[in-house]
């Protein structure tokens, strides 16, 4: 038993809403393990939700339930869902927030959250994390079989994929999909592995419809970010001195730019979306 | 067994501070499961960490105990107390932070914390949340009678109840008594639940000494807040297109002000203890 | 069972980092309890790791795994290691992180993580955290033996000690330490402990070349900071009036100033490093 439920929210640490949803879930299932993936999600940004979920569902077990509240369709008809695959058991709005995990699952079953005896009694308009989707991940992580929690849905919503565009063997387009703690930013363009010290492969990883890109000398390429030009995909940050722009492959497999102990965000002055190009020479 | 302690503070989480509350907790209860409500209440902030704990303390089973530390007052002769209800103990200081909950509990027996075998060793003169409250909420937890903790204490000390002021029929005043991560303006008028889909009844949950207010039209009551006038009390934010303000009934039962996928506290620019009025057509 | 793991990292938590390590984690050893001292250590700051670690080892239980990840050289030839103690098992980089905490215990045993077998599989060049430290802490807790990790390795790296110069038994030199969320002003003036209740005697805590100073009166110095004098070392911030600045013995024993219900960071505009001076009469 002690199955992991791990939740992922935009609610923020400052209200006691994730306290609430913690409540709820050991209400009902008191041996669960409450993890918190993270709750800083830009208030209502789906995109970004479904982004950090796919770097993250991997390195929990398959028995894991997964709470995901980034809602901004809250109280309006978007259905509630619970998505049980072959590595974990999702519940979320079905607004799309599910979309770049499952291009890599197999959905095994789907529903929607109808069945009142799941929820909390009297439920509120604005906050189903605590009245539907938290019940509905305890139930599923006490063995509740998520038939029982409501009737099947298909054809799920899905988002617009990342841009990842290789318009020729020399010409990669991607966005910048999300800037971390430390001023890394991260884009499109992955996923991207090691396949010799000096050479590097690409293979779509949000589902896009590109082949996989023959392995390719890491130092061949240049980098186009902001206003900078970068030359070569390094292997560490500690590649460079201090202080010092590079290009890498990040944990998660995407290109990523950084400043070895700074920040990259702060060097280049580039939000989310904006784009980055490889260019070989 | 494996209770739950849930922690309420103004401790923020740059420091090792509530870590440091874990591992004394976790010594002392190794079985016990520690949630956080939350702690970024407001540096000595008692009455937004008693309007909270209010939010908070029924998503819990009745066995929790709740671990409140916003303590101005520590180091001088303010007493540490716990009180046993019938749905969780409280260990706190005695400065009010419990009196919006205990207006809704029957106190079964409240202690000062003057037992030395259940505090830490050499206890500090500016941390009692390490010291003396955590050692008593693990000790709870682990089943150790509250009256073996201290001496009985009478009379606890309450803060003032939130505005709410039923002038009339036809006028409603309250105050602005938290704004949360989203932006959403949460005041002190409720408790409001809807008894048809058209219709709300208003019941003061602080403790507040007016009736309820019979059941009145959503539809029939001007809100003013800021220098904005709303016209109805909406069921969600999603029944107004998304950057535009809305009135409603929050999670917790109050009238909330907020802007569908925005910040309603950015677009009114208030703040804590800012008035709000409800007239009536 | 149910050892406790306790997490110290720099990666804040806007990000999915902490919640990937903890799936890695629980993948590994199901019964763990994961603690988080905090995750708000500034990028890269390997000695201000090392003072929130100092502070509060000793609240936890001695069979406790302390995950410490604070690694600007992550992808370099930096060792990461694994060291046994009387007082808990520290997983961290050998970059210093672990030296204050080290002048207080003594080492068992420490070795290098170099068997592949508790790594992940395919390890990243920039998240060791995940994939090789979280890896070994949870191993640690399941009751591996250290000695599987990897080889054994002597001359830790240490930091320099933060300052503490008795020039004279009527002066004593220090430094700004940390900066609290209260704006306490934390310095490394410690160990101070009182003795009656108006004498303290101070014992160097950081592993300094000095002997413990003989107990003196705490109203015989003056406290030198920022532009300000303050005359007295006070038993606790309630001993002064609200808003107002006192010196007095923190909650880890150290040399410390705030202002009662106020921030002495913001008063005063002192950073990190700055000096402070006791100057007695």
């Amino acid at each position: 038993m002690n199955k992991t439920i791990a939740l992922l929210t935009d609610f923020g640490l400052s209200d006691s809403y994730v306290g609430v949803m913690k409540g709820v879930m050991l209400s009902i299932c008191p041996s669960a393990r409450l993890i918190d993936l993270t709750h800083a999600i830009q208030p209502q940004n789906i995109r970004q939700a479904a982004y950090v979920l796919l770097t993250a569902y991997r390195y929990f077990s398959p028995d894991t339930v997964f709470l995901i509240v980034v809602d901004p369709g809250v109280g309006t008809p978007r259905e509630p869902i619970a998505v049980q695959t072959h590595h974990g058991i999702y519940v979320a709005p079905d607004n799309g927030v599910l979309s770049y995990v499952l291009a890599h699952l197999e959905i095994e079953r789907a529903v929607m959250l109808h069945n009142p005896d799941y929820h909390l009694p009297g439920i509120s308009h604005t906050f189903h994390g605590r009245d539907i989707f938290s019940p509905a991940a305890a139930h599923l992580a006490n063995g509740t079989p998520i038939t029982e929690l409501g009737p099947p849905i298909n054809n799920l919503i899905t988002l617009n994929t990342p841009v990842l565009a290789i318009t020729s063997p020399r010409h990669i387009c991607g966005e910048v999909l999300h800037i971390d703690h430390f001023g890394n930013i991260i884009t499109s363009i992955g996923f991207l592995a090691w396949t010799t010290p000096d050479t590097l492969e690409l293979t779509p990883q949000f589902g896009q419809n590109h082949p996989t890109l023959p392995a390719f000398r890491a130092n061949d390429w240049h980098i186009i970010v902001g206003s900078q030009q970068l030359k070569g995909i390094r292997r560490s940050y500690g590649a460079v001195p201090p202080g010092t722009l590079a290009a890498l492959v990040g944990s998660s497999g995407q290109l990523e730019i950084g400043v070895n102990q700074g920040s990259a965000a702060q060097a280049l002055g580039v939000t989310l979306g904006d784009p980055v190009a490889l260019n070989r020479e």
